[in-house]
Protein backbone atom coordinates (compact mmCIF):
# COMPACT_ATOMS: atom_id res chain seq x y z
CA UNK A 1 0.00 0.00 0.00
CA UNK A 2 1.40 3.32 -0.83
CA UNK A 3 2.58 5.94 1.95
CA UNK A 4 -0.79 8.60 2.11
CA UNK A 5 0.56 11.66 1.34
CA UNK A 6 -0.92 15.53 2.20
CA UNK A 7 -3.59 15.60 -0.54
CA UNK A 8 -3.28 17.06 -3.95
CA UNK A 9 -5.93 17.74 -6.39
CA UNK A 10 -4.90 15.38 -8.89
CA UNK A 11 -4.47 12.78 -6.65
CA UNK A 12 -6.66 9.49 -6.49
CA UNK A 13 -7.86 9.43 -3.28
CA UNK A 14 -8.39 11.94 -0.27
CA UNK A 15 -9.13 11.72 3.42
CA UNK A 16 -11.14 12.52 6.20
CA UNK A 17 -9.45 14.35 9.32
CA UNK A 18 -11.60 13.43 12.86
CA UNK A 19 -14.11 10.73 13.52
CA UNK A 20 -16.97 12.09 13.01
CA UNK A 21 -16.54 12.70 9.04
CA UNK A 22 -14.73 9.28 9.26
CA UNK A 23 -18.25 7.88 10.68
CA UNK A 24 -20.09 9.36 8.06
CA UNK A 25 -17.53 8.17 5.38
CA UNK A 26 -18.02 4.73 6.18
CA UNK A 27 -21.71 5.17 6.92
CA UNK A 28 -22.51 6.97 3.41
CA UNK A 29 -19.78 5.40 0.83
CA UNK A 30 -18.42 2.53 1.92
CA UNK A 31 -17.05 0.92 -0.76
CA UNK A 32 -14.91 3.81 -1.69
CA UNK A 33 -12.97 3.38 2.19
CA UNK A 34 -9.23 2.08 1.34
CA UNK A 35 -8.34 2.11 5.30
CA UNK A 36 -8.75 3.55 8.52
CA UNK A 37 -5.84 5.46 10.60
CA UNK A 38 -6.42 4.95 14.36
CA UNK A 39 -4.15 7.54 16.64
CA UNK A 40 -2.68 5.64 19.42
CA UNK A 41 -3.40 7.84 21.61
CA UNK A 42 -7.04 8.15 20.63
CA UNK A 43 -9.66 7.10 23.63
CA UNK A 44 -12.03 5.62 21.76
CA UNK A 45 -10.49 3.16 19.78
CA UNK A 46 -12.99 0.45 20.76
CA UNK A 47 -15.89 2.29 18.41
CA UNK A 48 -14.48 3.21 15.22
CA UNK A 49 -12.20 -0.90 15.29
CA UNK A 50 -15.37 -2.41 15.22
CA UNK A 51 -17.23 -0.26 13.18
CA UNK A 52 -14.46 -0.62 10.58
CA UNK A 53 -14.13 -4.74 11.20
CA UNK A 54 -17.91 -4.81 10.68
CA UNK A 55 -17.38 -3.19 7.49
CA UNK A 56 -13.82 -5.54 6.36
CA UNK A 57 -12.30 -2.22 6.54
CA UNK A 58 -8.55 -2.32 7.37
CA UNK A 59 -7.30 -0.05 10.34
CA UNK A 60 -3.69 1.05 10.77
CA UNK A 61 -1.55 3.02 12.77
CA UNK A 62 0.91 5.28 11.91
CA UNK A 63 0.92 8.25 14.33
CA UNK A 64 3.40 10.33 12.37
CA UNK A 65 0.94 10.13 9.35
CA UNK A 66 -1.61 12.55 11.76
CA UNK A 67 1.33 15.20 11.74
CA UNK A 68 2.23 15.07 8.42
CA UNK A 69 -1.39 15.69 6.58
CA UNK A 70 -3.42 17.16 10.11
CA UNK A 71 -3.23 20.65 11.06
CA UNK A 72 -5.46 19.99 13.59
CA UNK A 73 -4.71 19.10 17.15
CA UNK A 74 -7.28 16.93 18.01
CA UNK A 75 -7.58 14.83 14.98
CA UNK A 76 -7.12 10.83 16.09
CA UNK A 77 -8.80 9.47 13.04
CA UNK A 78 -8.35 9.64 9.42
CA UNK A 79 -10.42 8.07 6.73
CA UNK A 80 -8.50 7.29 3.48
CA UNK A 81 -11.06 6.72 0.63
CA UNK A 82 -10.86 6.36 -3.24
CA UNK A 83 -12.31 9.46 -5.22
CA UNK A 84 -15.72 8.41 -6.92
CA UNK A 85 -18.22 9.69 -9.02
CA UNK A 86 -22.23 10.08 -8.15
CA UNK A 87 -24.95 10.60 -10.88
CA UNK A 88 -27.97 12.70 -9.39
CA UNK A 89 -31.54 11.13 -9.14
CA UNK A 90 -33.87 11.72 -11.56
CA UNK A 91 -36.72 12.22 -9.67
CA UNK A 92 -35.97 14.47 -6.51
CA UNK A 93 -35.32 18.12 -6.32
CA UNK A 94 -31.77 19.40 -6.95
CA UNK A 95 -29.67 22.50 -5.77
CA UNK A 96 -27.21 23.74 -8.31
CA UNK A 97 -23.75 25.61 -7.71
CA UNK A 98 -22.35 27.62 -10.78
CA UNK A 99 -18.96 27.62 -10.17
CA UNK A 100 -18.32 27.99 -6.34
CA UNK A 101 -14.69 28.67 -5.66
CA UNK A 102 -14.61 28.92 -1.48
CA UNK A 103 -14.02 25.14 0.03
CA UNK A 104 -15.30 26.48 3.47
CA UNK A 105 -18.41 27.74 1.55
CA UNK A 106 -18.66 25.22 -0.65
CA UNK A 107 -18.44 22.14 2.70
CA UNK A 108 -21.41 24.42 4.14
CA UNK A 109 -23.66 24.75 1.83
CA UNK A 110 -23.46 20.53 1.27
CA UNK A 111 -24.19 20.30 4.99
CA UNK A 112 -26.96 22.79 4.38
CA UNK A 113 -28.26 21.08 1.30
CA UNK A 114 -28.52 17.61 3.58
CA UNK A 115 -29.68 19.56 6.36
CA UNK A 116 -33.09 20.87 4.56
CA UNK A 117 -32.76 17.05 3.26
CA UNK A 118 -31.82 18.00 -0.54
CA UNK A 119 -29.72 15.12 -1.59
CA UNK A 120 -28.75 15.87 -5.46
CA UNK A 121 -26.10 18.60 -5.71
CA UNK A 122 -24.88 19.43 -9.23
CA UNK A 123 -21.72 21.63 -9.41
CA UNK A 124 -20.91 23.41 -12.53
CA UNK A 125 -17.23 23.18 -12.87
CA UNK A 126 -15.06 25.35 -12.65
CA UNK A 127 -15.10 24.93 -9.31
CA UNK A 128 -13.94 24.17 -5.64
CA UNK A 129 -11.81 20.70 -5.66
CA UNK A 130 -15.11 18.78 -3.90
CA UNK A 131 -12.54 15.94 -2.19
CA UNK A 132 -10.02 18.76 -0.79
CA UNK A 133 -9.89 17.92 2.92
CA UNK A 134 -10.81 21.34 3.74
CA UNK A 135 -14.47 21.04 1.82
CA UNK A 136 -14.96 17.69 3.88
CA UNK A 137 -14.23 19.21 7.30
CA UNK A 138 -16.76 21.83 6.45
CA UNK A 139 -19.67 19.52 5.38
CA UNK A 140 -18.65 17.66 8.80
CA UNK A 141 -18.99 14.65 6.37
CA UNK A 142 -22.60 15.48 4.90
CA UNK A 143 -20.76 15.17 1.31
CA UNK A 144 -20.44 11.22 1.68
CA UNK A 145 -24.51 11.13 2.19
CA UNK A 146 -25.53 13.09 -0.77
CA UNK A 147 -24.90 12.67 -4.41
CA UNK A 148 -22.80 15.03 -6.18
CA UNK A 149 -22.39 15.43 -9.56
CA UNK A 150 -20.15 17.70 -11.88
CA UNK A 151 -20.91 19.17 -15.19
CA UNK A 152 -19.08 21.25 -17.66
CA UNK A 153 -21.95 23.71 -18.00
CA UNK A 154 -25.18 24.82 -16.67
CA UNK A 155 -26.75 23.47 -20.61
CA UNK A 156 -25.24 19.84 -19.84
CA UNK A 157 -26.87 19.46 -16.08
CA UNK A 158 -30.12 20.69 -18.36
CA UNK A 159 -30.04 18.49 -20.83
CA UNK A 160 -29.78 15.32 -18.61
CA UNK A 161 -32.29 17.12 -15.85
CA UNK A 162 -35.14 17.83 -17.50
CA UNK A 163 -37.78 17.01 -14.67
CA UNK A 164 -37.34 19.94 -12.33
CA UNK A 165 -38.66 23.22 -12.60
CA UNK A 166 -35.72 25.91 -12.47
CA UNK A 167 -35.42 29.05 -10.03
CA UNK A 168 -31.96 31.04 -10.64
CA UNK A 169 -30.88 32.78 -7.33
CA UNK A 170 -29.94 36.27 -8.26
CA UNK A 171 -29.54 40.10 -7.19
CA UNK A 172 -31.61 41.24 -10.23
CA UNK A 173 -33.91 38.48 -9.84
CA UNK A 174 -37.41 38.81 -11.07
CA UNK A 175 -39.90 37.48 -8.08
CA UNK A 176 -38.92 38.47 -4.98
CA UNK A 177 -39.33 35.54 -2.33
CA UNK A 178 -41.09 36.25 0.35
CA UNK A 179 -42.53 33.77 2.61
CA UNK A 180 -46.06 33.82 1.59
CA UNK A 181 -45.23 33.44 -2.13
CA UNK A 182 -42.24 30.85 -2.12
CA UNK A 183 -43.56 28.75 -5.32
CA UNK A 184 -44.96 25.42 -4.61
CA UNK A 185 -43.71 22.86 -6.76
CA UNK A 186 -42.70 19.22 -6.32
CA UNK A 187 -39.45 19.04 -7.86
CA UNK A 188 -37.29 22.20 -8.62
CA UNK A 189 -33.55 22.80 -8.83
CA UNK A 190 -32.63 25.83 -7.41
CA UNK A 191 -29.76 27.81 -8.60
CA UNK A 192 -26.96 29.72 -7.05
CA UNK A 193 -23.69 31.42 -8.93
CA UNK A 194 -20.31 32.27 -7.41
CA UNK A 195 -19.75 34.46 -4.06
CA UNK A 196 -17.67 37.39 -6.48
CA UNK A 197 -19.82 37.79 -9.43
CA UNK A 198 -23.38 35.65 -8.61
CA UNK A 199 -24.93 34.35 -11.86
CA UNK A 200 -24.63 36.03 -14.99
CA UNK A 201 -27.99 38.15 -16.63
CA UNK A 202 -27.99 35.05 -19.15
CA UNK A 203 -30.02 32.91 -15.76
CA UNK A 204 -32.70 35.03 -15.83
CA UNK A 205 -34.14 33.52 -18.85
CA UNK A 206 -33.18 29.85 -17.25
CA UNK A 207 -36.29 29.49 -15.29
CA UNK A 208 -37.97 31.90 -12.99
CA UNK A 209 -35.45 34.31 -11.29
CA UNK A 210 -35.71 35.00 -7.53
CA UNK A 211 -34.26 36.97 -5.39
CA UNK A 212 -34.42 36.66 -1.70
CA UNK A 213 -35.42 40.46 -0.45
CA UNK A 214 -32.12 42.32 1.63
CA UNK A 215 -31.34 45.52 2.95
CA UNK A 216 -30.25 48.19 0.52
CA UNK A 217 -27.26 48.54 3.03
CA UNK A 218 -25.94 44.89 2.33
CA UNK A 219 -24.11 44.50 -0.99
CA UNK A 220 -24.97 40.76 -0.63
CA UNK A 221 -26.33 38.17 1.49
CA UNK A 222 -23.29 35.52 1.98
CA UNK A 223 -23.67 32.98 -0.84
CA UNK A 224 -24.06 30.25 2.57
CA UNK A 225 -26.65 32.27 3.80
CA UNK A 226 -28.58 32.68 0.34
CA UNK A 227 -28.80 28.94 0.23
CA UNK A 228 -29.89 27.83 3.47
CA UNK A 229 -32.71 30.90 3.26
CA UNK A 230 -33.81 29.68 -0.06
CA UNK A 231 -33.74 25.57 0.08
CA UNK A 232 -35.49 26.12 4.00
CA UNK A 233 -38.07 27.99 1.93
CA UNK A 234 -38.56 25.78 -0.85
CA UNK A 235 -38.39 22.75 1.22
CA UNK A 236 -40.48 24.00 4.35
CA UNK A 237 -43.81 25.86 2.27
CA UNK A 238 -46.16 23.31 2.93
CA UNK A 239 -46.55 21.78 -0.59
CA UNK B 1 1.26 59.31 15.45
CA UNK B 2 2.67 55.89 16.74
CA UNK B 3 3.73 53.32 13.84
CA UNK B 4 0.55 51.09 12.83
CA UNK B 5 1.34 47.59 14.17
CA UNK B 6 -0.43 44.05 13.20
CA UNK B 7 -3.27 43.69 15.25
CA UNK B 8 -3.53 42.29 18.77
CA UNK B 9 -6.37 42.00 20.77
CA UNK B 10 -5.35 44.31 23.38
CA UNK B 11 -4.81 47.33 21.35
CA UNK B 12 -6.65 50.31 21.40
CA UNK B 13 -7.09 50.18 17.45
CA UNK B 14 -8.17 48.38 14.74
CA UNK B 15 -8.23 48.59 10.67
CA UNK B 16 -10.35 47.87 7.88
CA UNK B 17 -8.26 46.29 4.98
CA UNK B 18 -9.51 46.99 1.82
CA UNK B 19 -11.61 49.74 -0.23
CA UNK B 20 -14.88 48.57 0.63
CA UNK B 21 -15.14 47.82 4.20
CA UNK B 22 -13.05 51.09 4.64
CA UNK B 23 -15.66 53.22 3.22
CA UNK B 24 -18.54 50.97 5.18
CA UNK B 25 -16.75 52.08 8.12
CA UNK B 26 -16.44 56.19 7.18
CA UNK B 27 -20.06 55.37 6.66
CA UNK B 28 -21.37 54.14 9.79
CA UNK B 29 -18.33 55.06 12.04
CA UNK B 30 -16.57 58.63 10.65
CA UNK B 31 -15.84 59.72 14.31
CA UNK B 32 -13.90 56.51 14.97
CA UNK B 33 -11.58 56.85 11.98
CA UNK B 34 -7.94 58.06 12.55
CA UNK B 35 -7.16 57.51 8.99
CA UNK B 36 -6.81 56.03 5.66
CA UNK B 37 -4.02 54.36 4.30
CA UNK B 38 -4.01 54.35 0.27
CA UNK B 39 -1.37 51.82 -1.40
CA UNK B 40 0.83 54.13 -4.10
CA UNK B 41 -0.54 51.25 -6.84
CA UNK B 42 -4.28 51.89 -6.19
CA UNK B 43 -6.21 52.91 -9.47
CA UNK B 44 -9.06 54.36 -7.92
CA UNK B 45 -7.23 56.82 -5.38
CA UNK B 46 -9.28 59.68 -6.17
CA UNK B 47 -12.75 58.22 -4.91
CA UNK B 48 -11.08 57.14 -1.73
CA UNK B 49 -9.05 60.51 -1.65
CA UNK B 50 -11.90 62.77 -1.92
CA UNK B 51 -14.11 60.95 0.39
CA UNK B 52 -11.73 61.35 3.64
CA UNK B 53 -11.11 65.29 2.20
CA UNK B 54 -15.07 65.51 2.74
CA UNK B 55 -14.85 64.03 6.48
CA UNK B 56 -11.65 65.94 7.50
CA UNK B 57 -9.57 62.09 7.34
CA UNK B 58 -6.17 61.85 7.15
CA UNK B 59 -4.92 60.40 4.00
CA UNK B 60 -1.64 58.49 4.12
CA UNK B 61 0.66 56.63 2.10
CA UNK B 62 2.76 53.80 3.80
CA UNK B 63 3.33 51.03 1.12
CA UNK B 64 5.27 48.59 3.45
CA UNK B 65 2.15 48.78 6.40
CA UNK B 66 0.31 46.56 3.29
CA UNK B 67 2.68 43.82 3.41
CA UNK B 68 3.25 44.10 7.39
CA UNK B 69 -0.32 43.70 7.97
CA UNK B 70 -2.17 42.18 4.91
CA UNK B 71 -2.26 38.78 3.89
CA UNK B 72 -4.75 39.39 0.78
CA UNK B 73 -2.96 40.64 -2.17
CA UNK B 74 -5.51 42.71 -3.38
CA UNK B 75 -5.76 45.28 -0.68
CA UNK B 76 -5.00 48.82 -1.40
CA UNK B 77 -6.72 50.74 1.24
CA UNK B 78 -6.81 50.35 4.73
CA UNK B 79 -8.78 52.37 8.01
CA UNK B 80 -7.42 52.69 11.00
CA UNK B 81 -9.61 53.79 13.47
CA UNK B 82 -9.99 53.73 17.28
CA UNK B 83 -12.02 50.76 18.95
CA UNK B 84 -15.44 51.54 20.25
CA UNK B 85 -18.56 50.97 22.41
CA UNK B 86 -21.90 50.68 21.09
CA UNK B 87 -25.58 50.95 23.09
CA UNK B 88 -28.35 48.82 21.71
CA UNK B 89 -31.45 50.42 20.85
CA UNK B 90 -34.47 49.94 23.32
CA UNK B 91 -37.04 49.99 20.56
CA UNK B 92 -36.02 47.36 18.04
CA UNK B 93 -35.31 43.45 17.92
CA UNK B 94 -32.16 42.00 19.00
CA UNK B 95 -29.84 38.88 18.26
CA UNK B 96 -28.40 37.85 21.02
CA UNK B 97 -24.81 35.72 20.23
CA UNK B 98 -23.89 33.51 23.37
CA UNK B 99 -20.12 32.62 23.54
CA UNK B 100 -19.50 32.91 19.50
CA UNK B 101 -16.14 31.74 19.15
CA UNK B 102 -15.08 31.92 15.73
CA UNK B 103 -14.70 35.26 14.01
CA UNK B 104 -15.55 33.82 10.29
CA UNK B 105 -18.94 32.82 11.51
CA UNK B 106 -18.89 36.31 13.83
CA UNK B 107 -18.88 38.51 11.16
CA UNK B 108 -20.68 36.72 9.33
CA UNK B 109 -23.57 36.36 11.08
CA UNK B 110 -23.08 40.59 11.51
CA UNK B 111 -23.28 40.51 7.67
CA UNK B 112 -26.44 38.52 7.39
CA UNK B 113 -28.00 40.67 10.75
CA UNK B 114 -27.44 43.77 8.69
CA UNK B 115 -29.31 42.15 5.59
CA UNK B 116 -32.69 41.05 7.44
CA UNK B 117 -32.79 44.67 8.69
CA UNK B 118 -31.73 43.37 12.54
CA UNK B 119 -28.81 45.96 13.36
CA UNK B 120 -28.99 45.83 17.16
CA UNK B 121 -26.68 42.85 18.13
CA UNK B 122 -25.60 41.59 21.69
CA UNK B 123 -22.33 39.62 22.60
CA UNK B 124 -21.76 37.35 25.66
CA UNK B 125 -18.74 37.64 26.78
CA UNK B 126 -16.29 35.12 26.28
CA UNK B 127 -16.46 35.78 22.53
CA UNK B 128 -14.68 36.13 19.90
CA UNK B 129 -12.72 39.22 19.25
CA UNK B 130 -15.59 41.42 17.52
CA UNK B 131 -12.38 43.68 16.17
CA UNK B 132 -10.12 41.29 15.09
CA UNK B 133 -9.82 42.36 10.90
CA UNK B 134 -11.07 38.84 9.93
CA UNK B 135 -14.26 39.53 11.77
CA UNK B 136 -14.63 42.82 9.89
CA UNK B 137 -13.77 41.25 6.84
CA UNK B 138 -16.03 38.31 7.28
CA UNK B 139 -18.54 40.95 8.09
CA UNK B 140 -17.80 42.60 4.53
CA UNK B 141 -17.87 46.15 6.80
CA UNK B 142 -21.10 45.26 8.13
CA UNK B 143 -20.03 45.69 11.61
CA UNK B 144 -20.08 49.87 11.16
CA UNK B 145 -23.57 50.17 10.33
CA UNK B 146 -24.90 47.46 13.50
CA UNK B 147 -24.67 48.84 17.47
CA UNK B 148 -23.38 46.08 19.04
CA UNK B 149 -22.94 45.55 22.88
CA UNK B 150 -21.01 43.14 24.97
CA UNK B 151 -22.60 41.60 27.93
CA UNK B 152 -20.95 39.45 30.31
CA UNK B 153 -24.32 37.00 31.17
CA UNK B 154 -27.17 36.53 29.15
CA UNK B 155 -28.65 38.23 32.48
CA UNK B 156 -27.00 41.09 32.41
CA UNK B 157 -28.55 41.69 28.94
CA UNK B 158 -31.69 41.06 29.69
CA UNK B 159 -32.17 43.06 33.21
CA UNK B 160 -31.00 45.82 30.43
CA UNK B 161 -33.60 45.11 27.89
CA UNK B 162 -36.87 43.89 28.95
CA UNK B 163 -39.18 44.98 25.85
CA UNK B 164 -38.35 41.93 23.58
CA UNK B 165 -40.08 38.98 23.72
CA UNK B 166 -37.21 36.21 23.89
CA UNK B 167 -36.79 33.28 21.34
CA UNK B 168 -34.18 30.73 22.12
CA UNK B 169 -32.57 28.26 19.24
CA UNK B 170 -31.74 25.12 20.99
CA UNK B 171 -32.34 21.69 18.93
CA UNK B 172 -34.56 20.48 22.01
CA UNK B 173 -36.53 23.71 21.68
CA UNK B 174 -39.84 22.91 21.93
CA UNK B 175 -41.72 24.48 19.13
CA UNK B 176 -40.49 23.57 15.72
CA UNK B 177 -40.21 26.84 14.21
CA UNK B 178 -41.90 26.33 10.45
CA UNK B 179 -43.19 29.18 7.99
CA UNK B 180 -46.52 28.62 8.92
CA UNK B 181 -46.37 29.17 12.29
CA UNK B 182 -43.47 31.25 13.01
CA UNK B 183 -44.44 34.05 15.93
CA UNK B 184 -45.57 37.19 15.10
CA UNK B 185 -44.34 39.64 17.35
CA UNK B 186 -43.28 43.50 17.12
CA UNK B 187 -40.18 43.44 19.00
CA UNK B 188 -38.26 40.30 19.46
CA UNK B 189 -34.73 38.22 20.95
CA UNK B 190 -33.23 35.70 18.77
CA UNK B 191 -30.64 33.96 21.07
CA UNK B 192 -28.02 31.41 19.64
CA UNK B 193 -26.01 29.33 20.98
CA UNK B 194 -21.96 28.79 20.87
CA UNK B 195 -20.77 26.66 17.63
CA UNK B 196 -19.53 23.81 19.40
CA UNK B 197 -22.11 23.63 22.53
CA UNK B 198 -25.51 25.67 21.54
CA UNK B 199 -27.28 27.00 24.49
CA UNK B 200 -28.29 24.78 27.60
CA UNK B 201 -30.64 23.83 28.75
CA UNK B 202 -31.18 26.75 31.41
CA UNK B 203 -32.38 28.47 28.23
CA UNK B 204 -35.28 26.36 27.88
CA UNK B 205 -36.92 28.39 30.60
CA UNK B 206 -35.79 31.61 29.08
CA UNK B 207 -37.97 32.32 26.61
CA UNK B 208 -39.94 30.17 24.08
CA UNK B 209 -37.00 27.80 22.50
CA UNK B 210 -37.74 27.35 19.06
CA UNK B 211 -36.29 24.15 16.58
CA UNK B 212 -35.31 24.64 13.30
CA UNK B 213 -36.26 21.79 11.63
CA UNK B 214 -33.59 19.79 10.13
CA UNK B 215 -32.66 16.20 9.17
CA UNK B 216 -31.89 13.54 11.35
CA UNK B 217 -28.63 12.86 9.29
CA UNK B 218 -27.38 15.79 10.38
CA UNK B 219 -25.85 16.90 13.84
CA UNK B 220 -26.95 20.64 13.16
CA UNK B 221 -27.17 22.88 10.89
CA UNK B 222 -23.70 25.42 10.67
CA UNK B 223 -24.99 28.18 13.56
CA UNK B 224 -24.61 31.33 10.50
CA UNK B 225 -26.71 29.18 8.17
CA UNK B 226 -29.55 28.69 12.14
CA UNK B 227 -28.88 33.14 12.91
CA UNK B 228 -30.04 32.95 8.67
CA UNK B 229 -32.93 31.21 8.62
CA UNK B 230 -34.36 32.19 12.40
CA UNK B 231 -33.75 35.91 11.25
CA UNK B 232 -35.00 35.73 7.88
CA UNK B 233 -38.56 34.33 9.14
CA UNK B 234 -38.96 36.45 12.20
CA UNK B 235 -38.09 39.33 10.16
CA UNK B 236 -40.47 38.31 6.72
CA UNK B 237 -43.50 36.39 8.55
CA UNK B 238 -45.59 39.41 7.24
CA UNK B 239 -46.05 40.53 10.99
Amino acid sequence: MEAIKPYKKGAEYSYTLGAFPTYELITGKKKAVRSVYVHSQYTDKESIINTCKAHNIPVLTDDKLFTRISDKENCYVIGVFDKYEDILEEDTSHIVLVNPSNMGNLGTILRTSLGVGIKDIALITPCADLFNPKVIRASMGALFRLRVQMFDSFEEYRSKYKKQEVFTFMLNGEKTLEIQNCPRTDLFSLVFGNEATGLDDSYLLAGTSVCIPQSPEVDSLNITIAVGIGAFLFTHNGR
